[in-house]
């Protein structure tokens, strides 16, 4: 019959059954089961699929929800997957089955692996990418900045994700400076770097923004959806007078993979939900940084960044936060190529232009490797 | 000199000199602070006020963040409270002193505690909520339910959070429908009961979809910070053409309250976030409900509602999930009468008329008690 969206979930330290009844209702008509017309509890409550126990503190439910509960928007799939489940003890949400029906009403990344490959004349090695920073410098200081790092040759300079309208450089000055200074750089080198400023601003403001970053010659974006909603990914992302390649940083959804015991797996949040918005990069720490990922954790985000996903293009990873250009070997042998590695403050000891040609040259010697 | 946004962090399990070093730096400049000018060192970095071990594995930290590094804005807010702390182990954020020249950008909500009551012509008591579902039932059939509901003289009634665009009860016709109900009702009744359909929609939509709402009859509005943003709420709430009483929803922010040693507190979230960004209305899950919050948890989010915070004005309360009308006597009590009380599903067991009727007469019998 019809397609349902499959939610496995591990249940901590309570009756399976219990949960299990319990979490098909709160997702889906959150009203008392036996109150519901009858073609309710059979159409649009969930349904139970399976039910395992582990061991005496944990088991395994499954649940498959109608797509009609969902009506094929973003919004309510998040609500459906992980709304009111948030706040239930005990619950994480340990792997989803998207129906192909409901992938299909989603555009997914515009540039993906290959889009991007294209786009940087890079048909083999890593992606070098940076952040602009330290808040606090003029809107000048970082167009220059990004110019030296633009004329070493990385392919994406994104604005520190906290940048948005601090009075040091306020948001419209800095995008239209640093896009200048890059498609200089750009003009000089010969090769393609994108500038992706943050769209870490007001609700009512991030669309028109985002396409005024464009017409200030800004050429990729950053989005921070635990802040601005993944629903507001999609919108900029399938927007087509924007097209231009989107990143996802992980500022503030750290909370929804922070526990064994709640919450959803680093591959639903940091993979399927970006992918599924259309972020072409999804940025996130890496393990032995300054974050606690763990190797397993970040292994299994890069899986569901390039596996099947109905249609939707695989996406680049960008692991994260406190890399250094020494890390870049060993990153790529656990990652592999179609890894946009991030670095930020390491560039920075001692002089940029060198710091960056190095770590460029670096890239391009593990690509014929 | 200026003011600081003094966040007060529980740190667990580690060194708390070393974690204060790494919050004041990673929630501000995320760059090796050493390589910054001084200037920044000094002015854009956050500063530690004080670290104060409590036992073996806890500490207290605070730490002022200059206001320029939030530059006015609820995104930046957020991300400079949690923004990468969120992926760091073991820190909470128990508590946030916002300047007044911050408090002061922000409106707030538009009618509070006392406009509601002017509104409702309830100068004393408790409100009477509930929420229209469950999902499957045509729009035909919610209208019908709300002319019940608000003709027994309830005061609000919204959407069940989770009514977006399923196929059963299409947005636009269930908003014009319902607000036709309750305007009958209204009329019938001469008090004014409000209806709020949720805006639980594409983000590119929404703000476009509320000044719809309004002109289709709606008179008040359900937003879900958790999904479509805290500054969605804002940008809905201080629109002028809009201008009805905001409800929040508390969807998928559970996971940013759920661990004793990560995470924001319930005061936080379910107070501060909704009422600088202008709700009227926080809903969040009664304690002895389905969900696992606390009685004191509950009671700190009360407290911050009513609470001073710059010159916004106080915040009703709204405890639901799993709420019966046996239970309200004992609910004001320990809330008081500045409080709506949301019952669901509870409300159809029975006559839903003579249900709701009880609910509202129970409710008059408390504001003179």
């Amino acid at each position: 019959m019809s397609q349902k969206l499959v939610v496995h979930y591990s249940v901590h330290n309570q009756d399976a059954h219990e949960a299990a009844e319990a979490l098909r209702v709160e997702q889906s008509i959150e009203f008392p089961r036996e109150l519901a017309p009858e073609w309710i509890q059979n159409e649009v409550v969930g349904q139970v699929l399976s039910i395992t126990s582990q061991d005496e503190s944990r088991s395994e439910v499954s649940i498959g929800y109608s797509l009609g509960s969902i009506g094929g928007e973003i919004p309510q799939l998040l609500n459906v997957l992980w709304g009111n489940a948030s706040m239930l003890r005990g619950i994480k949400v340990r792997g989803v089955e998207y129906p192909e029906e409901l992938l299909a009403t989603f555009r997914g990344p515009r540039f993906g692996i290959d889009g991007l490959r294209e786009m940087f004349s890079a048909p083999q090695r890593p992606l070098a990418s940076t952040a602009l920073k330290p808040m606090g410098m003029s809107s000048r200081e970082l167009a220059d900045m990004a110019y030296t790092i633009a004329r070493a040759g990385f392919d994406t300079i994104k604005d520190d994700h906290s940048l948005a309208n601090q009075p040091w450089a306020l948001w419209r000055e800095r995008v239209g400076m640093v896009a200048e200074a890059v498609a200089r750089a750009n003009k000089e080198t010969g090769r393609t770097c994108v500038y992706a400023p943050s769209l870490n601003l007001p609700s009512d403001q991030i669309l028109e923004s985002a396409r005024e970053a464009v017409k200030l010659g800004a050429t990729s974006l950053l989005l921070l959806p635990g802040i601005s909603g993944w629903d507001t990914v999609r919108a900029i992302a399938e927007d087509d007078s924007i097209s231009v390649p989107i990143m996802a940083h992980p500022s503030f959804v750290g909370s929804l993979v922070n526990a064994e015991d709640h919450g959803l797996t680093h591959a639903i949040v940091f993979s399927d939900f970006a992918r599924i918005a259309g972020a072409d990069i999804t940025i996130f720490p890496n393990f032995g940084g300054r974050f606690g990922f763990s190797q397993q954790e970040c292994l299994s985000i890069t899986q569901a960044a390039r596996g099947p996903l109905g249609s939707l293009k695989p996406m680049w990873i960008s692991p994260a936060g406190g890399m250094t250009p020494e890390k870049i070997p060993s990153m790529i042998d656990i990652y592999g190529k179609d890894t946009a590695c991030l670095i930020g403050g390491a560039l920075h000891r001692g002089d940029l232009f060198s710091n960056s040609s190095a770590m460029v040259e670096a890239l391009e010697k593990l690509a014929s490797a």
